[in-house]
């Protein structure tokens, strides 16, 4: 088949390695033409440039710039598509993405590969990058079948597990499970480091260790990142917050009241459930 | 030296192998006849017994029982101590713990070494498990100098990284590091099972990955470890869990507002501040 990959960093420049892997022609689209010679000296394209013509062949076109530039990126490789093109992207928040998104093109298919590595840029693009990483397609009511269909078929290529959900359902999922760790463990480090006695603070620096260093991971890591999510999957977030608070408002209570035995029991119930979300 | 340790799990029995391996004569009490036997053939002791009586000799005694029974084992070895014997005790948390032993026998040191395994019991019991480890003395204005001295050096023999702290510093020092962690987490676990949506629910199950791994592992693990430090933590934990309350609604706000800029900028010092705690 013949696809375009809109944005050759980490996600464009690794789904256009396994692409090629399995036998399709690669069009990438950069801003930059120093990516694009990256792109095509490493084989993660087969051919690359800064004008969006490029794609004028592509029957599927991957978008994979940052999500604040996926409607950016969409205008402006409109002009050059045939009709029947099916348009897909790799945001991780899809329920304002895929209502923007399909406004402007109705071919088109929300998805979000869960992979990625520390490192961000077509030279820490890499081969199966996806394999046996989820990769949620957002279709809705509006989707057209044939769209979904060919995204499934490629993603399926990418040995990717895959997974179905409305774009709402994706997005208050990786709330809970991406998107609020990262706000509660945010809230640790950021009052962790508001103590005021400045010989407890530099205990607790002495003594920190590995209970700290979990928790306080993901609120201490990429703030564009942190930013992103929040900017962007604002309603579900907040939803889940809400929810959170009310958690620890009642484990605070249990405290309060001295109820041991039941603050165990909640204890308990969180040690059995783990297990269902992760090893 | 004559050396007593009271408990013989995974705390008293790795002292005791440290201990013998300095050249010291270890005396071990346990409640259980099966305890003593495991700990001899070990080799975690060079004697032990259930009977009390067997501390009279010993010039330093570990308090290794846990923390709700620290002041019964103390009450019950006091009639077997000679007058100039020092008491210290390995509990994680501090300022009760002092405040209790001390009244009971003025030759008291509170300590913590913070080090473990997720095993526990003599059978888990290791050398070296306080090498490179902090060990952390809580004496206050009362207590006996030579008292400080005799357990300082012992500790140095751990090869332990020792600090000296005050009960209290002590204690909000661990409920930054170590309590707090575990009550966000949990609250992150508990909050996420109350979904009420099976889809999202479900959805969320499949899709999570390390950020949720990391984040909910220390409110999903041994829940009477959890109920524990709450309960003789109580005041400390609070405190923090005020702070931290404060924190998040800061957070909230920002996000509330769309004051994106702000919210970068927090996670900028969380990332920051991070490699101060841990590496």
């Amino acid at each position: 088949m013949q696809i375009g990959i809109v944005g050759l960093g980490l996600i464009g420049g690794s789904l256009g390695f396994d692409l090629i892997q399995s036998g399709h022609h690669i069009y990438g689209l950069s801003r930059r033409q120093k990516t694009c010679n990256h792109a095509i000296r490493r084989g993660a394209v087969s051919q690359a440039s800064t004008d969006p013509k490029i794609l004028n062949r592509a029957e599927l076109v991957f978008l994979c710039t940052p999500i604040g530039s996926l409607a950016q990126s969409l205008a402006l490789i409109i002009p050059h598509l045939m009709t029947h093109t099916v348009v897909t992207d790799v945001g991780s928040v899809k329920a304002p993405v895929v209502e923007t998104l399909q406004s402007l093109w109705p071919n088109f298919v929300g998805g979000h590969p869960m992979a990625g590595t520390a490192e961000t840029g077509i030279l820490a693009a890499q081969n199966t990058l996806f394999k046996d990483r989820p990769y949620v397609l957002t279709p809705n009511a509006a989707t057209n079948l044939r769209a979904i269909e060919l995204v499934k078929d490629v993603v399926i290529q990418l040995k990717a597990q895959l997974y179905f959900a409305s774009p709402s359902d994706h997005d208050r999922a990786v709330a809970w499970i991406s998107h609020l760790p990262i706000l509660v463990s945010a809230g640790l480090m950021s009052s962790c480091i508001q103590e005021s006695d400045q010989a407890v603070l530099s205990l607790a620096k002495s003594l920190a260790s590995t209970g700290f260093r979990d928790t306080s991971r993901v609120g201490s890591g990429n703030p564009e990142l942190g930013r992103m999510v929040a900017e962007h999957n604002q309603v579900a977030l907040l939803k889940t917050l809400d929810q959170f608070e009310t958690s620890l408002k009642h484990i605070r209570a249990l405290i309060e009241h001295h109820e041991w035995n039941a603050l165990e029991k909640l204890l308990q119930e969180n040690q059995t459930a783990r297990p269902m979300f992760v090893d």
